[in-house]
């Protein structure tokens, strides 16, 4: 019964998702030397920054900056988040050639994180997908508080196939479906994957779990036994959501590619690699790594496994 | 294809498993109290202590302190481990009335933890478990290093599981299988479970995880779709093996209460009273609680889930 993917393209949202919640300001420079970093560890995408106002995260201010001064890599994808038309002027100015747009579930926590209704957001994405397509962009489209709300509370698995459904006819290649506040468990998982899967194909579906309450490998590996194959995560465990309540780290990366190398899934990643990455941004941000394997390493475990 | 069960024992390993590997002496006091505590919160069965020398692990030369001092609850179970006859003896004198006996796969593991080879552990438990069924108690025996081990690397299933059978044919009623130093993933998990269950009955099996490389859940939940039905866990992620290199703590129960409550698997215990009780051991202990459930808390959800 199990559809267990041969290969699996991870998402590293680290440097956007992970920084956007630092309390202090990071350097333009640590963002970069961090996304140049992770380039070299075979990550196929790295979510850069967000061409956010400044005004509602002062944190990715720089986005231009960290965007115009990367050295991308071959073969490797930067995707930045753009929340409006603005955002998309501005992504388009500094050379991004994929972006992600941002929504949830409900009307309370879209009120709260992005300022409108969901409706609301899908109305003023609309015109944001449709240019961003016509220049060939690739996008992908967030969908958050996918197995529960901090406001409203319980969520409708039928609602998360619905948007996931319109987000995809708006023109969005990818949607992923975010656990923003890490409330869910493996079959609830593997239920809302399943109820959206018949909306929108499985292959243009992403997950996108937090370790709130330690509950994301788990869920990581019953969307797996469904065919899931593009995770996102964070190095380091880096992250939440600046808004959310209580959203804590996404999972970390290095767990994710242990868990699947001991599955004989293919990521391309280099894991020894990543995980110096993930200990030299710890290091830069004085902050402690929340990743086991990164705090493990894998030097005594060569002979193991 | 899955056979999840409906019903979980849980099997705390806090007191012994957990307690055991503190840097600093516990106090006698704390040890009851919090295994007092346990009590109170469903658990239904509650590894107390060790009756091993004090030569070897000081940090359990109270054990018939503590034993003696317990108030047992009706309806809970509070095993002690015993290593060997004279480990027999002083349990019985202490009114245990389960014991544990403990083995590794590799003759490695077992000389660096109890001083002997693999076969010479089953020949020096065999006396030790047929007295015990004489005396009516129950007997559980740990098998360590299933998915790997610290010295000799790699094992093989099927030595696993014939060591398993030889421990249920020496009498045991329950064979507890750990990866004590959490290298596993979840595939791995269940071949191997599966791979035992063709020599010892599911019935008779629990699985121990350790959480070093953060794969401990992922893997009890892949287990439970082959049926387990009892689960070691230490409240807080408490835990480790003394000799053993890099054995961090066990999964913590709260991790594991918490995802069997989102799957619909019933375990009597009471969550928001067992985290109350892995925070304030950790306190006394002066230790962070390694239990993210632990750390996040219930208060905000009980409108989410």
């Amino acid at each position: 019964m199990n559809a267990f993917p041969s290969q699996v393209k991870m998402v590293e949202v680290g440097p956007r998702d992970g920084l956007q919640n630092e309390p202090g300001r990071v350097k333009t420079a640590t963002k970069i030397e961090f996304i140049h970093q992770l380039s070299g560890t075979g990550l196929p995408v790295i979510e850069a920054t967000s061409f956010v106002s400044p005004r509602w995260v002062p944190q990715l201010a720089d986005a231009e900056a960290v965007y115009t001064g990367l050295q991308r890599q071959p073969g490797v994808r930067y995707p930045a988040l753009v929340p409006n038309r603005a955002g998309l002027e501005r992504a388009l100015a500094a050379g991004v050639a994929d972006i992600a747009v941002f929504t949830g579930v409900t009307d309370t926590f879209c009120q709260k994180n992005i300022h409108c209704s969901v409706a609301e957001s899908l109305e003023r994405y609309q015109p944001v997908i449709t240019e961003a397509r016509e220049r060939q962009l690739g996008v992908r489209a967030y969908l958050s508080c996918v197995l529960g709300c901090p406001y409203e509370g319980a969520v409708s698995t039928r609602q998360v196939a619905r948007l996931a459904r319109q987000l995809a006819e708006l023109g969005a290649d990818e949607i992923s479906l975010g656990d923003t506040i890490g409330v869910g468990t493996p079959l609830q998982a593997q239920r809302m994957l399943a109820t959206v899967a018949e909306q929108v194909p499985l292959e243009r579906l992403a997950v996108h779990f937090h370790d709130t309450y330690g509950q994301a490998l788990a869920n990581i590996f019953a969307c797996l036994e469904l065919g899931i194959a593009v995770i996102d995560s964070a190095v380091a465990g880096l992250g939440g959501c600046p808004y959310a309540k209580g959203a804590t780290g996404n999972v970390a990366t290095e767990e994710v590619i242990y868990m699947l190398q001991g599955m004989g899934i293919e990521t391309g990643v280099d894991l020894e690699r990543l995980i110096g990455v993930g200990r030299h941004i710890c290091q830069a941000l004085g902050r402690e790594n929340q990743s086991r394997v990164g705090r493990a390493g894998l030097g005594r475990l060569k002979q193991v496994v």
